[in-house]
């Protein structure tokens, strides 16, 4: 018997399952771009890190690295590029949620394009330090702004979960490096001003809550490796520490610029393999997924077949319950036949499975709603007041503190009052 | 200049713009299923009465009266059964709200397969009233599921208010077709026993909270509609009270029945036309929509490719800003062309066009979500304590007496406290 004979009850069953498969596969392909943005964002990275230290104090060898490193960003670029590509002819997720993912695409496309020219104006030495690292920074932005649109699609409790870990330890590693370049300048000058210190406190803040959200989410292997980088940790705090205590008074070394950025970029290049640990886990948990719906889309629709097969003649009055009674409660009364029996069983085990699988996947996505409402309640602030996203971001942060709520709660407190004004 | 040679950027720009265009569409496809469905559902609440009329009193009259409605019911069960047909080739919205909204349809089918017997049993008398106006609101109940599950694809903020004013009253009208059928049995008998009575408060309750959603919600012309029924409900109004004060030593005279049912059905009777009016703004606001965005779409891809046409050899560096800014604003210094600039004018205002549609789509949703959850609070009832749809509600609505907060909070309540006990 084909599927097309099937009555239409069981088609929408079967349907409803293959629609379940395809979430699973776009998901999956979802995934496959956030590490491609994962690999490209941490090439970036040191080539911020690098371009910093040019601009600071030039010499051919550091030109060379960066040559080099060009040529490292420029081969993961390609890839991000390929799969954007590909994306415009093949999309993914619901046409609501592409609305969003493609406008930052586009977003993002825009400053990969500027880079040819970014570099230009470094190698002539036609820009600052801080606007270089701010160029890159914005960039960089722009990539993990595309990375959380992805996560629209996520439906699947299990992979939303280490989704939203990867995405957390992707923005905590940023502010690193953030913190990197930031510092940089500071230990050149040989001391910190008031306000570079609040700011360094901000970046160490904002990292410390990046991993705290990390650490509840990951997989036990991404944690044990975390773990394992208590040593590369230590001494970036204690340099955090010193740079607290300098003052015009009391400046410190210069040469404590090369220290502090070699300390950061070990512990940076430490994080890089739990990044890459947790895109490898993430795309096995798909591959497992996608083998387990498949196998039961093919379980449940040969049983359906022989169910249909067997009904015969019966149809089309054979699914029809007639007694009063709670819901899909099978009857008491012997109206029902078996195979009766059966098709209620499975509407109820395919909707109690779907109950199940929402209640995981609400829970597992307040971690990401989250992270998307801290971004709104930001972008609004920028838009407002024409601030940049870390002011915006350091503003939420002083409300949090002056009035004790989490950075959540302000942040849907100033959702809330926009939404009311608005309407 | 022909769309694939535009730079990614711009390609992007337009596709996103496509997606909402595609979403926009998948909507109003939507909407059209909801029509199809209102009217099925008001034919069957018909025959729920008039089957309730031939059981409690069956008369030849009646029963030609039945047979003709059962044509009705079938001419548009025919126009969803086909309409759900091309839905399995040609699906809506996202891969996961498909899965539930498969589901549910799959549910609705059974029920329907079910109608020949169920009338079979009627006309031979081998069920009570009140069982088969049980199994009647269950199909009902599970055609309106469907209709629920549709709003998954509501992404725009002005047809997700309309649709959700219109599965309120859907709602709202099926409570008084469950009124009028549970009050011809009471009338029949004289009276209404305690149990009657409660339940009889409840469904009126329950009508007018749906109905305040709906006036909430609802366009100028449907509400108008709405006021001028007042002639209709006044005379409900007295009955109810009638049925209240009814008692065994104060029964009133059986032929009540008839006339409840009468004034009953001349009150749904001139809802009708309600929902009629508002799946018609409904298509109208969609076609209107969908025009304004086609429009948007062409110029918007009139405009990129003449920017495309115009810079012309400067590609790619045309798009970038070098200049340490905050996020979007367009820099000062003059580095950014009118070329440059305009991109950015479209990124920052197509940025925050989304931005605002988003607000006011989180407002235009908390109706349709909220409903979601008391609709997931009962689920968990119904399964917990294998108790009927009606009493989880009154359950809920126990509860939210009893501890002096709204439905939804109650809801949110035990969502969260299942979430908890399963985390």
């Amino acid at each position: 018997m084909t599927r097309q004979t099937l009555p239409p009850t069981l088609r929408f069953l079967i349907a409803a399952r293959q629609a379940e498969l395809h979430s699973l596969e776009s998901l999956a392909h979802t995934c496959e771009l956030v590490t491609l943005i994962s690999h490209l964002v941490h090439e970036l990275q040191k080539e911020r890190g690098y371009t910093n230290l040019f601009l600071c104090h030039p010499t051919p060898e550091r030109q060379h690295i960066l040559d080099a490193q060009h040529q490292s960003v420029s081969t993961h670029e390609a890839d991000v590029r390929t799969f954007l590509d590909a994306l415009l002819t093949h999309p993914i997720g619901s046409d609501h949620g592409r609305a969003r993912l493609f406008d930052s695409i586009a977003h993002a496309l825009y400053r990969l394009d500027g880079l040819p020219i970014l570099r230009c104006n470094i190698l002539a030495h036609r820009l600052q330090p801080g606007d270089a690292s701010a160029a890159f920074t914005r960039l960089i932005s722009s990539l993990l702004a595309v990375a959380v649109e992805t996560t629209d699609a996520a439906h699947d409790a299990d992979i939303t979960r280490l989704l939203a870990a990867l995405l957390n330890f992707m923005q905590g590693k940023e502010l690193c490096g953030q913190e990197r370049a930031y510092g940089v300048l500071g230990y050149t000058a040989g001391r910190f001003n008031p306000t570079q210190k609040v700011h360094m406190v901000m970046l160490a803040e904002r990292q410390t809550r990046c991993f705290m959200q990390f650490e509840a989410l990951a997989d036990r292997q991404s944690l044990q490796a975390w773990q394992s980088l208590d040593d590369l940790h230590e001494p970036v705090l204690s340099l955090r520490g010193m740079a607290a205590r300098t003052s015009a008074e009391q400046p410190v070394d210069t040469g404590m610029a090369a220290l502090w950025f070699d300390l950061c970029t070990a512990r940076i290049d430490g994080m890089h393999p739990i990044e890459c640990q947790l895109t490898t886990t993430l795309a096995q948990r798909c591959r497992q997924r996608i083998e387990a719906v498949s196998l039961d889309l093919r379980n449940h629709r040969a049983l359906l077949d022989s169910m249909a097969a067997h009904e015969g003649s019966t149809r089309p009055t054979m699914l029809f319950d007639v007694q009063s009674r709670p819901l899909d409660v099978a009857p008491a009364d012997g109206i029902a036949s078996g195979m009766e029996r059966s098709i209620l069983d499975l509407l109820q085990a395919q909707a109690e499975r779907i109950q199940a699988s929402d209640q995981a996947l609400d829970q597992a996505r307040t971690a990401l709603d989250e992270r998307r409402h801290i971004e709104k309640a930001k972008w609004i602030l920028v838009e407002l007041h024409r601030i940049s996203e870390a002011d915006a971001h350091a503003q939420l942060q002083h409300e949090a503190m002056r009035s004790g709520r989490t950075l959540t709660e302000v942040a849907h407190a100033l959702l809330a009052t926009r939404n009311a004004t608005q309407g």
